[in-house]
């Protein structure tokens, strides 16, 4: 069943102590160079570094003792692995994490140092769904899909509930969208809370299929997907994609370019370390300023998971654009 | 006359809505890697990305009318001149900031886009009083320094009084020390509130004048100061040492190899962006485990203002260690 409102409330609840609230910022200098009052949550500064780490302990929390005693398992290379490992550790059960072997190192460090066990895969997807089926199989783990799930919904929803409470009278909220998890949730949190406010999903250009599945009334999948924003490179779940349709207001796309400015300005102005996927709201209010002026925008910075050797303004890097 | 928590209270009254009051952030990783419980209160996230911005508000906030028309002077090249500049700004004064032409250009444009004067002139110490005393004469402007100052101290002090406010049971306070108004100011405000908790001054050994005047007993300048840390070069001010001597439980020295470890860390497990001098207080604690384990310890990252083209961890910038 759809989640609600009541959904959202009852995950803040349940990982209340378990996740940071994160803190609601401000940069004057952003607000003069997008003509609006923004309003950044700062999931970034969350655990393991990333939104993803609400959903993931919403999931594991909920699940029954019997069913949680056997852990939990998920494919994935990105955040939502780190996320349910160390949700996983902090319940005392078992996590098994499905990982390409194209993976980086230091991603699969981490995952490891929470103590889950990894299982190595080729890079494609039939390989990452058959791994997982044996996995489950072979240790009655339950799966714990990266976006495509109402828990997790629910629990990414605790985001703008925060937002919201903290800055009243917002007239919108910008927020990256792949999967879809974040923006669901969001958009299900603003249509309780605060039924006038604008939800906007924010898109790389190159991986604009929530931008073409709404226009399509239908979901399309990313094609070749192809941008900086490695986090937001997949298409809509089918059950996010109804939320999405039914209660956000657009979805704006960002050019990589545009995504890379808008995080140096992170960086600089703000003295945040941002993952060039967090930034795709900040990029899209830029580039609609016209039709933000001197709201008040709350802009959810997702994460800040990115590698440290390579940002992407650097000469080393410059070929990534 | 020397400051005292009465004027630290005066300054928060007076610089309210004028700064920001940052965030307090905790770091499970971090806390696990320290062995103890560290409180980090976050003035890289300050207006301006640093503490000084407190300080120079207090100071320009603090004159009568009539002698804040004329102005305000200081010669710095680091933070306190954006400081100022911004602070006078806010009241509507003219700020006059002598720079030496060996100024970052990046600085020189932050200090001119809050609308500063800028004098440029050579790059001594002898230069730069002439300049100042010039300037000061010929526009009667008030000499706001950037240490040395009652006004400066109580200003810098606000960041303590608010950590203590906000994290009951702080056995110590780490801070990094340059001319030590952070460090006077934080020594003051803990004596007042918190008479148990112990602070103390993070230095780089390359420039432990700090160190050697405690251990002398009376202030040595820094000779030669070479460190990354750029912000803390400066030796103790005249005011500052005896509030220092009186109220400092001790001085730590850190190596610089010490200090971008301790930030790159912040970069990358707590998503901040910091200067070297800001994790003087962290490379720290990190050097002085024992002593701090299980402590509940605040520690103070001061500033965020890095090049983002030169971090010191990238193999482009190595030359600078």
């Amino acid at each position: 069943m759809e989640p609600g409102l009541d959904d959202i409330r009852a995950a803040a609840e349940r990982i209340r102590g378990h996740v940071h609230r994160t803190p609601v910022l401000t940069c004057a200098t952003l607000d003069e160079v997008s003509g609006a009052r923004l309003y950044f949550k700062c999931e970034n500064l969350q655990r393991v570094g990333a939104f993803k780490m609400r959903g993931a302990t919403n999931a594991v929390l909920s699940l029954g003792i019997e069913e949680a005693a056997r852990g939990v398992a998920t494919h994935s290379s990105g955040n939502h692995a780190q996320a349910l490992a160390r949700a996983a550790r902090a319940r005392g059960i078992p996590a098994f994490i499905v990982m390409p072997t194209s993976a980086p190192a230091v991603k699969r460090r981490a995952v490891a140092g929470y103590g889950a066990e990894i299982i190595p895969c080729e890079p494609t997807l039939a390989a990452r769904e058959a791994a997982l089926r044996e996995v489950v199989a072979r240790t009655g783990a339950v799966f714990v899909p990266p976006y495509d799930d109402e828990r997790i919904i629910a629990g990414q929803g605790t985001a703008a509930l925060e937002l919201i409470e903290d800055v009243p009278d917002l007239a919108w909220i910008l927020c990256p969208v792949g999967g879809g998890g974040l923006l669901a949730g969001t958009a299900l949190a603003a249509a309780g809370l605060a039924p006038g406010l604008r939800v906007v999903g924010a898109e790389p250009c190159g991986a604009d299929d929530a931008a073409r599945s709404l226009a399509a009334g239908r979901r399309l999948p990313a094609e070749n997907p192809r941008s900086i924003c490695d986090g937001l490179l997949t298409s809509l779940g089918e059950r996010n994609f109804p939320i999405i349709r039914r209660l956000v207001h657009a979805i704006w796309t960002v050019s990589d370019a545009e995504v890379v400015s808008a995080m140096r300005m992170v960086f600089e102005r703000m003295k945040l370390v941002v993952e060039p996927s967090a930034v795709a709201g900040l990029a899209a209010a830029l580039g609609h300023a016209e039709e933000l002026a001197d709201s008040r925008v709350g802009i959810i910075l997702s994460g800040g998971n990115v590698d440290l050797d390579r940002l992407p303004w650097l000469k080393s890097a410059a070929g990534q654009l």
